[in-house]
Parts: C-alpha cells; structure tokens; sequence
C-alpha cells in the first residue's frame, strides 16, 4: 500500500503544524481533530504522531493509544452533540477507501434518518466454503502469530 | 443505546458455544469468528468475551486485546485472501446500523471495483462553526478526561 514519505505527508505536516487543523486533543502518541470534510459535524480523525501507512504497520501500543483516544472522544461526541449513534472505521489501501496513507481512525456522528448507509450486497458461502475459507485464514493467524 | 442481556445476546451465546459458528482465533478476553452473511467471503467480526454494549462500555484493556487481534487477524486476511485492501468499522447505536447490541469490530475483505461504496454527502462547515464545534468538543473530553 503506497503512501508518501512523512516529509509530505499531510498529517505529518499537521502534527509538525506546518499545516492548520482544528485539534480537539493530543496525547505524546496522537492526535485528535475535525475533518474538515465531515460526514457530519463533529466528524473526527484519531491519527497516531508516527508515520504508519495502515494498521498493518502500527505498533501495538500506538493502536492501543489511538483506541483509547477513540473511545474518549466518542463519548464527548455523543455528549457535545447529543448523539444516539456513530460509526467508527478506517481504510486500508487505495481500493478500500484510503486517502490518505497514514494510517487514522474515523468517528462519524450519525442522526436519525440521515440517508447514510453502505451500498453492498451479503453474500452467502456455498456449501463447504465457509470452513475452507476459516481453515485458510486460520492457518495464516498461526504463521503470524 | 439497548440490548439483550447477556443471556439472550447472539455473541454471548456463541462465546458459550450454545450457538455454532466458524472461530478463527480466540484469546482470553476476544473471539473472531467469520460473519455468515459476509459483505465479502472472510468478512470477520472481533468481539469481546464481555458483554458490552458499544465501543463506550468497553473497558480499556479489552480494547487493547481487541484491537492486537483485529491487526493479527486483517493481516492474516491480507495474506490469507492477496487482499490489496479492507475496511475495520464497528457501528454504535442502532441508528449507526448497529444490529447485536454487544460490542464488535467488522474486517471487511475489499477486492477492486467491487462497487462497495458509503452513499453520503460531505458537508461545508460555515464560517465560524468549525472552531464552535471543536470547543464544544473540547469541553466534553475536558469532563470525561
């Protein structure tokens, strides 16, 4: 999955503050700020400080840090913007979604009947692929493990 | 945000193995298991032995434990499936889409051109409002922190 190097990253340049950001939080791993884009206000990215592309590359205390920062600014989230639900998410690579190639989680406000949802269609597995599909992942968890 | 209690909650039954499905990992504190009604074949749900309602009731740790499987696991589909991409989502509150009230995290395989796409509209923050949200925000994790 390809990315730049963290010189032109953009949220490289953001946490350099060579670029502008609306910032709601920072610890010494991360960061928290409005997407200017948003989905809708209050839109959020948790972005770890180190360059990593996507989660593959993140270190494990770093994921740690970004979920805990996750869940803490969800809450006030839904607390500032009285929220009944949100979303979170992240895209790895291009043909996922990814814009940005340093890796960051997404919290997304949603409201009722906001006409948001997932174009996509469930797919059943035909008879027997449902365990060979497991049987194969299981073997690449334990190569990795 | 409501649910069923843990006695008639589908992941808790499944954690009890009073309901089949096909594990691919388990620790102490997690499971992961394929989704049956996969967006894409592989489709994986990470979910904590614990019953908690959404991301907000999770204890920390188990964040953590969490979130070290759904990285092991998506690079096992990664390895697993030759995915070049995938999505981790998790939705909170039924108007988020979320449909077993008992926290989960979603990998979702993504293949290219696979006409999977979120139907939404970015919105245009007015002048002044991002910086009125972000301190609303910022006041709300100041209370929580």
């Amino acid at each position: 999955m390809p990315g730049d190097p963290p010189a032109q990253c953009l949220f490289c340049r953001i946490i350099r503050k060579e670029e502008p950001a609306e910032i709601l939080y920072e610890t010494p791993g991360v960061i928290a700020l409005l997407d200017i884009h948003p989905i809708h206000f209050g839109h959020t990215l948790i972005i770890p400080r180190t360059h990593s592309t996507d989660l593959l590359s993140v270190p494990g205390d770093e994921l740690s840090d970004i979920m805990n920062t996750t869940q803490l600014v969800a809450r006030a989230l839904v607390d500032a913007l009285g929220l009944k639900g949100f979303n979170i998410f992240s895209n790895n690579g291009r043909i996922a979604g990814q814009s940005v190639f340093h890796f960051h989680m997404h919290i997304t406000p949603r409201h009722a009947d906001d006409n948001i949802r997932f174009v996509l269609h469930l797919k059943e597995y035909p008879l027997g692929e449902l365990r060979q599909t497991a049987e194969s992942i299981r073997r690449s968890i334990a190569a990795f493990e």
